[in-house]
């Protein structure tokens, strides 16, 4: 067997989501619809499952494979397949043992928040469009008490019975044009939902709703009640995810 | 009587182009149809209509109307009824006798070329993906060679009896990222497809197909026969339009 490792970057607008799911297009679904007249069929694993409207451009993938591959070959030929929506940037033979998901060390989120009045047409479907110019300063005050390993049940959808104490390494907003402000945040891993549901709160923070000093009791409580809501999935992209 | 000018930024790929045409979305229809609650149907005028495909991100538009419009109430008015597709980027009363086609004295535009074999998910609409590595230098070469006046015959589309004879201001190639080349070409004004004509003939060039000395002979045809294709509209867009 060897395990094999896809690096991929894709529009979530195009696809319901990452996952696998009966009778709607999604990532995974063409992912493994293209790597079958290879394969044979494999099941592939992820390392940030990805909700709908969600985008990637460093998503990781693996799966096992008993014979050899052409990785060049099969790469020309996904991405002629998965094109323009899906591309494969990268396909080659892995470490023995390495997982997509569980061999992960952190993954890194950007969630872009377009502040201008006019929307931007090029950035309809990767950035929330705000439409009001929002309090950079405060937002990273606010951003600086998620930095560190919390429980982020405040911040998690469906967290059931699993912990939601996450190691988050790294908060913070910068601009990347005079009206596009961006959050970059990596963490050991993510909840369901959490860096929407993080944004939604700095937003809020960003607009003088909330100030940022009330951040803190927000973590503390450990309780979805107290969030201030969830971001439009589409202003959210997995840029990275970090093997050791 | 008031002239308005209206600046905008729009994604060609949702329009059959810039002018107005029955039973298809175009830009112009957009517009015009989103401004006649306001004024009771204006006619617009463009600076530089662009193809089905073509996006704009300096488009000027003029129109002129008998009356007092408030142009915040109506610029933010637009906005909600046109964007995401159409952004009003800026909406003011203009000085007299301007329109946006005949008061503009240059153009510019900016074509998108994608070298890397994947493809990138979020260009897919906005550049050429040739998926080979060209030839920078050569391209400015050639490009070279454009800037200046000439007869542009040999990169006209039905130029029909009128002038082909335009005057080049700035042509260029350079790196916007290590696989993403861009050519910025500046100019009075630009006959039917020129700048998609030019680019394909840069293309083969950067492939290594023709020489960039055999340029100066294929303008100086002034014969459309001799051109080398026309480049896909999805690479262009419309940066910015001159005035005196």
């Amino acid at each position: 067997m060897t395990v094999y490792r896809v690096d991929l970057a894709y529009d979530g607008s195009r696809f319901h989501g990452y996952a696998k799911q009966p009778a709607v297009r999604t990532v995974q679904g063409d992912l493994e619809a293209a790597l079958e007249p290879h394969t044979g069929g494999v099941e592939t694993f992820v390392a940030g499952r990805t909700d709908r409207g969600v985008h990637a451009t460093g998503q990781v993938v693996s799966f096992a494979f008993d014979g050899a591959l052409d990785t060049d070959r099969l790469r020309r030929s996904l991405n002629r397949r998965l094109g323009p929506e899906i591309a494969v940037l990268d396909l080659a033979a892995a470490a023995e043992g390495f997982h997509a998901r569980f061999s992960a060390t952190g993954r890194a989120y950007t969630y872009l928040v377009l502040e201008r009045e006019a929307p931007d047409p090029f950035l309809a479907t990767t950035a929330w469009h705000i439409g009001r110019s929002l309090d950079e300063e405060a937002m990273n005050a606010a951003a600086a008490h998620l930095v560190g390993e919390h429980d982020f049940g405040s911040f998690c959808r469906r967290s059931g019975d699993r912990s939601t104490v996450r190691l988050v390494r790294h908060a913070e907003w910068s601009r990347r044009r005079p009206d596009l402000l961006a959050f970059d945040i990596a963490a050991s891993s993510f909840c369901h939902q959490m860096v929407r549901s993080v944004v939604a709160l700095m937003v809020e923070v960003g607009r003088a709703r909330i100030d940022p000093g009330a951040v803190p009791a927000i973590v503390a409580a450990a309780d979805r009640s107290v969030a201030k809501g969830t971001a439009p999935p589409h202003g959210l992209t997995l840029v990275g995810v970090d093997y050791a």
